[in-house]
């Protein structure tokens, strides 16, 4: 390495515009906490027009990434183009094998490819850092990696979505439904034009799986995460929600148990008063559990320029420094198989609302079905209601296994007296 | 360093016993995550009964703590004494200079001595850690030296006693005043039989120095702090502030400006719905600003034998696994004389409680010294009273210049029906 610690950044969007804008202004103190200057020595994007109102300082523009990667005159490749296979997955694979380091944002590639990356890094001696793939600007990786690393973790769960966020925040202080808050949402550039990567849980899994990775010593395994989106959370969820005095939030949630790790990404109702029920709009939080700390919250923003581009930056100041750490916590040797546990094995309490024709007997084959399941109910909520709609009703159960709740919703399935696909939500006590 | 990283232990008190414990509980996770075995060779402690219920393995017992520092089979001092001076300020010294690692939860011994020390470290090649003195359990300065590394911190702000977290919230909870608070907090063990060091705001101004000085580029100066404890917090006060939407907090609050950076302990009007207003209990809340990463709130218990050895081990693993850190976050030779400024020359919104004699002209008198310092009144409080008892009026200001208010307080003790001293606290906007 040289005196200068010297940078190629590939991508130039709001992430790459934004670490570009933090390194030149923050510049003097970004060098004197890294102990040496950091100087961006090329630049590339798909589109040059994105580089002309950025602070590129002396850096080269380059058509196309790969010679990013291949430069005697980079230490440490920064990604910022996005997407787990193609360009982005080229530029990493590439510039580790040439022993360079790897700083990215992207947390697609990490929780696909994270263990095959982080073999290339200690093969090639180079750092692979990505901080900025979870949470946006809160240094929870870092967290897990150092400043917990003396705890077993019992827990890991956050709201790991910003939009998500957003949209139940807005339906729950506005009153309005689910479509209605997306569609303002895209206009306003908090969601996607195609918002299914948000909003299906995918992007809170790829976190879910580097947090679970990093937490239980293993490599990130996305494809075993249970997941489910927001699409059918509706005003009426909402509403009882409060009324019961809990929130809903999307969660992405990582436990031990004796057998494994359980991970999931699922809408489900937390405590209104809970941190991660006050948790509103574009914020993410985790909440980390460890046996010896109790329970630490992080909270911060989750996306956007600033925030994503500090993360990234402060792992370009750690290498810089000549921190190196395991890319998962331990060493690649010492990753560990663990069992993942299926959702079937999950226990909580449920949150389940009925659609029902409002006749006689019906209420009375319900709690049938829970009783013959050994399903307790804590509560029931039924509402008056005009005689033109259906009859609502919410029940909250005691502490139940999922697959005794599975298989009750497919016997209320066969009641024609329901006339709705039953809403049903996992409760947490976060 | 040997195969094994060597540790000497002193002092086994509450921490004490709890790095062993969980040293003993996580040995097979903390050594994955280290890379390497860590073996406690030697401990101390005034007390050698202490010893005998921890799991000491096969370390050895050692009368008084000087030989620690200079065994050849030790590689890491972990200083758990504490204290400024003595023994704790002797041993730490003395490890440095022999070239050992020194891990210490001593926030005066750092608050006090931390550049010297830092100086000696790196004199001697060594690593000067001492996460576990601010926060307890909460990874804030691996935060504030990595993890937001990228961004020029605006501000920090935190809750940084639990002690007086705890009486202001059992104040506030069950309607009871400082003394009974204080006295139950004694006989239940959340408060020293001498208070003094945490309701007189010591404690959190040594923590908050410390801060200071990772955020700040510069070596801790207590002296400078403005410190004001709680023991004059009254029932009236958390009653009217809970009135106007707030609470009342001890805060630790570091913050920069064109011309120096101010640093306070004060207690203070937080809102009531803020991440600060919502700490309660013995919990800790340090909030970061950073310019590109926004607010980030880092939350969790700021004491205890858990959590402090939470954070005494993930220094012990940092080292153990390589890393070396600059102990103030830039190099000794680049910590900065930063101008600290006066406590005159703050500005907020204040709160006043005046007691007065129920007579006309009162007030007339009060909002005419207002007037003359050019003091604008937000909202004023006057309940209606029983006529034995002395009025109580509440006063808050919009934004205005301490040293202004000030000067108000100086005229308002000239006037003769004003029956007590004012009570005035500060409002912060968290």
């Amino acid at each position: 390495m040289s005196k200068n610690f010297r940078i190629a950044l590939a991508g130039l969007g709001t992430v790459g515009g934004g670490v570009l804008h933090v390194l030149a202004r923050n510049r003097e103190l970004i060098e004197a906490r890294a102990g040496c200057a950091i100087e961006v020595v090329a630049v590339s994007a798909r589109d040059r027009a994105k580089a002309e109102a950025l602070p590129l300082g002396n850096a080269e523009w380059v058509e196309g990434t790969a010679s990013l990667a291949t430069r005697a005159d980079v230490d440490c490749v920064v990604e910022l183009i996005g997407g787990a296979e193609g360009v982005a997955h080229e530029l990493a694979r590439t510039a580790l094998q040439q022993g360079k380091h790897l700083v990215t944002a992207n947390k697609a590639l990490i929780a696909r490819h994270g263990k095959a990356l982080a073999e290339q890094a200690v093969d090639h001696r180079a750092q692979l850092a990505f901080e900025a793939a979870v949470a946006g600007g809160i240094p929870v990786l870092h967290a897990l990696r150092t400043g917990l690393a003396g705890n077993d973790m019992l827990r890991v769960a956050g709201i790991l979505n910003g939009t998500c966020n957003y949209i139940l925040t807005a339906m729950q202080k506005e009153g309005r439904e689910f479509d209605d808050v997306l569609a303002e949402a895209q206009a306003k550039g908090y969601a996607e034009a195609d918002p299914s990567f948000d909003i299906d849980g995918i992007d809170a899994a790829h976190k879910l799986a580097i947090l679970a990775a990093l937490a239980y010593g293993m490599s990130p395994q996305m494809d075993t995460v249970h997941v489910e989106g927001i699409r059918h959370i509706t005003q009426s969820d909402i509403r009882y929600a409060c009324e019961l005095g809990y929130r809903i939030r999307l969660l992405g949630i990582a436990t031990q148990h004796k057998d494994g790790i359980a991970q999931r990404v699922v809408p489900c109702l937390v405590p209104a008063d809970s941190p991660l029920g006050l948790t509103e709009g574009v914020f993410n939080a985790v909440q980390i559990e460890g046996d010896a700390v109790g329970r630490v919250l992080l909270q911060g923003r989750g996306a956007g320029a600033g925030p994503t581009a500090s993360s990234v930056i402060s792992d370009i100041i750690a290498i810089a420094r000549g921190e190196r750490w395991p890319a998962f916590t331990v060493a690649n040797a010492a990753l560990q198989q663990r069992a993942i546990l299926p959702m079937n094995a999950h226990h909580c309490c449920f949150y389940l609302r009925l659609t029902v024709a409002d006749e006689p007997g019906v209420l009375a084959d319900v709690t049938r079905i829970f009783a013959d399941e050994a399903i307790s109910v804590r509560s029931i909520i039924q509402h008056t209601h005009d005689a033109s709609t259906p009859a609502q009703v919410v029940v909250v159960t005691h502490e139940t296994h999922e697959a005794a709740m599975q298989r009750a919703l497919a016997k209320l399935d066969g009641l024609t007296r329901i006339t709705q696909k039953p809403m049903m939500l996992r409760m947490e006590t976060v």
